[in-house]
C-alpha cells in the first residue's frame, strides 16, 4: 500500500521550493531554498536534503513517504537526466533522479517543469477532469506540457511538448536561444513581449510611455503597465504577441483536438490584455470544425503550489518494489 | 472470447474495399465495390452487406467475424459518423457505424483513413513494434496519423491528426480546400505538387519537359516522370516539396518526439526524390536536440491491404457484451 505523503520539488533557476503533500493535495509544509547557491550538485542536495528532512521531521512523516517528485528545467522522465541545453549553475548531464533517491532513501521521479505544471493542473487546478489538454506557460520562455488520453506525452525520448520551439516566423524571424530562428519563444515570452517593445518602439512613431525608459530596459511588467494605464501602443504589443500564440494554438489543435488550453506563468498575469488577442488569433485561424469548440484558459493555480503538486503527483507513481 | 475474424472496410471516395482478415493479419478474402454507383447511402450499405456476406460465405466464416473495423475520411471514432465536409456522394454526417452494424449484425468501429492506415502500421508495416510515430499520407490531401504511448490520438472529439492543415505559409499561401490559406496539404499533397508545377512554370524561365503538355493538365505523376528522365526544373519542384514536409516534420516533432515518421500514400512512390529533400528540409528546422535522430521512412505495406489491415485491427476492439 502506498504511503500516506509525497514530496513534490520544484526546481528553477533561481529558487527551489519544496512541500510535503498529502493524498488529497494539500501541501501540509513547505519551503525552499536557493538553487544557484552552491557550485557542486552535491551540495545542493545535501542541502536540500537537510532542509526537506527538516520539515519532514516536523510534520511527524518519517518513514511515511510514498516517493519524490522533481520538475526542473530539461528534466527527462525515462532517464531521469537533466540533459544539457538549459541555464543551471552545474554541468550537464545531471543524474537528478539518482542522486536524490540515493540521498534520501526515497524512489524519485523527475520530469520538466512545463509538465509538473500539466500534471497539477490536471489534479487540481483548470484541467480536472480532462482527458485531452495543453498546458502553456509563458515565462522568460514558453514551455508546454501535453496530455492525450489523459497521459503525458513524454514521447520516444522524454523530450516531447517542446511547443516554444515551432516556428512561427519563417522568414526574417528572431534570433531564439536555440540556435535558430522564429521559435514561438522569442515572441510569447515574457522575453519575446520586451523585444517586440524595443522593435516597436523603434519602428514606430507615435507616443507611447514606454519612451521615458531606456529602450534595453523595458520588461513585460512595464509594458502591462503602461497598457494597463491606457497606452496605446503598449496594448498593440500585447495585441501582437496574443495573436501570434493564438496562431500558435490553431495549429497545436490540428495536432491532438485538446478539451482545452490552460495559460500558465508570468504573461497569464496580463488577463484580458493577452487573453483576448489570444482568442482573435485562435478562431480566426483554427480548421473551421474546431471554431467556437476549444477552451482558452488561464491556470487556477498559484503558480508555486502548481509546481509543487504537479510534481508531487509523480511521487505516487513510483513503484512499490 | 473472441472470435476468428475480422473484416477490414476501406472506403474511398472512389472504390471500397473490403477483406476477412484473421487474427495473424492475414487478408483470406477480399474485394472491391464502386463508392460513388449508388445515390443512396443505404442502397450502398445494401450492396456492401451482399458482397461482403458472399464472401463471409466462400470463406466458411459465417458467425465467425467479431467486429467490422471501417477506415472513411472524415469518420470519427467517438461518434461512428462521417462528419461533415467531405467528398462523398452522400448528404453527411453519415451515422456509419450505426448503419453497418446494424445491417450485418456485428459491432462496427470506424476512424478516418489516415488513422486506419496508422493502425496497419504499428500491427503490421514498418512500424511494427514503436509506441511513438507519426504516419504522414500524401495522397489528394494529406493525411496524418499520431501514435502516442501506443495509442491512436484521436483528441477531446475524435478529429484529432488534421496535420494536412497546419500553416506553412502564413503571408500569401496558396489557398486551401479547407477555406484557409498556407495549409501544409496545400503544398505537400499531389494536387500541391502539380500547383508548384504550375508556379514555377510560369515564374521562372528555364526549359522543361513539362512545357510540352498544356500547364493545367500536369498532374504530381507527370512531374515525377519528368524528374526521373532528368528534367531540372522537375527535380526542384520535388525539392520545394519535400523541403516544406521537412520543415512541417521539425515542428511535429517538437509536439510528440515520434520515434519516427511514416511517409505513406501516392507521393511516397517519388522514392528519394521526395524523400531526399524531406530529410535535408527536416535536419535544418528540427530543434537540435533531435538532430539524426528521428527516423523518416516509407510505408512498408501495400496501400490496399494497409488500408484494410488497419481498418480490420479495429474490429477487435469491440466489446464484447
Amino acid at each position: 500500500m502506498a504511503k500516506p505523503y509525497v514530496i513534490g520539488i520544484d526546481m528553477g533557476g533561481t529558487n527551489t521550493a519544496f512541500g510535503i503533500v498529502d493524498a488529497r493535495g494539500n501541501v501540509i509544509a513547505s519551503d525552499s531554498i536557493k538553487t544557484g547557491k552552491h557550485s557542486n550538485f552535491d551540495d545542493y542536495v545535501d542541502e536540500l536534503h537537510t532542509e526537506i528532512s527538516r520539515i519532514i521531521a516536523a510534520a511527524d512523516a518519517e518513514g511515511k513517504i510514498n516517493g519524490i517528485g522533481i520538475g526542473a528545467p530539461n528534466a527527462n522522465y525515462y532517464t531521469g537526466m537533466i540533459a544539457d541545453g538549459v541555464n543551471l549553475p552545474w554541468p550537464t548531464p545531471i543524474p537528478l533522479a539518482d542522486k536524490i533517491s540515493s540521498k534520501f532513501g526515497i524512489p524519485c521521479i523527475v520530469t520538466n517543469d512545463a509538465n509538473a505544471a500539466a500534471i497539477g493542473e490536471m489534479t487540481y487546478g483548470a484541467a480536472r477532469g480532462m482527458k485531452d489538454f495543453i498546458m502553456i506557460t509563458l515565462g522568460t520562455g514558453v514551455g508546454s506540457g501535453i496530455v492525450v488520453n489523459g497521459q503525458m506525452v513524454y514521447g520516444h525520448d522524454g523530450f516531447a511538448g517542446e511547443l516554444g520551439h515551432v516556428i512561427m516566423k519563417r522568414n526574417n524571424g528572431r534570433m531564439c536561444g536555440c540556435g535558430r530562428t522564429g521559435c514561438l519563444e522569442a515572441y510569447c515570452s515574457a522575453t519575446g513581449v520586451a523585444r517586440t517593445a524595443s522593435e516597436f518602439l523603434e519602428i514606430r512613431g507615435e507616443e507611447s510611455k514606454l519612451r521615458d525608459m531606456p529602450i534595453e530596459d523595458i520588461t513585460s511588467k512595464d509594458v502591462f503597465d503602461a497598457a494597463m494605464a491606457g497606452d496605446k501602443l503598449a496594448k498593440e504589443i500585447f495585441d501582437y504577441t496574443g495573436k501570434i500564440l493564438g496562431e500558435a494554438l490553431a495549429d497545436f489543435t490540428a495536432f491532438s483536438a485538446p478539451e482545452a488550453f490552460v495559460i500558465f506563468g508570468g504573461l497569464a498575469k496580463s488577463g484580458d490584455l493577452i487573453m483576448n488577442p489570444i482568442k482573435a488569433g485562435f478562431e480566426k485561424n483554427v480548421l473551421p470544425l474546431w471554431r467556437d469548440k476549444v477552451k482558452i484558459i488561464f491556470s487556477e493555480m498559484k503558480e508555486a503550489d502548481a509546481a509543487i503538486l504537479g510534481a508531487s503527483a509523480l511521487g505516487w507513481e513510483v513503484r512499490e518494489d
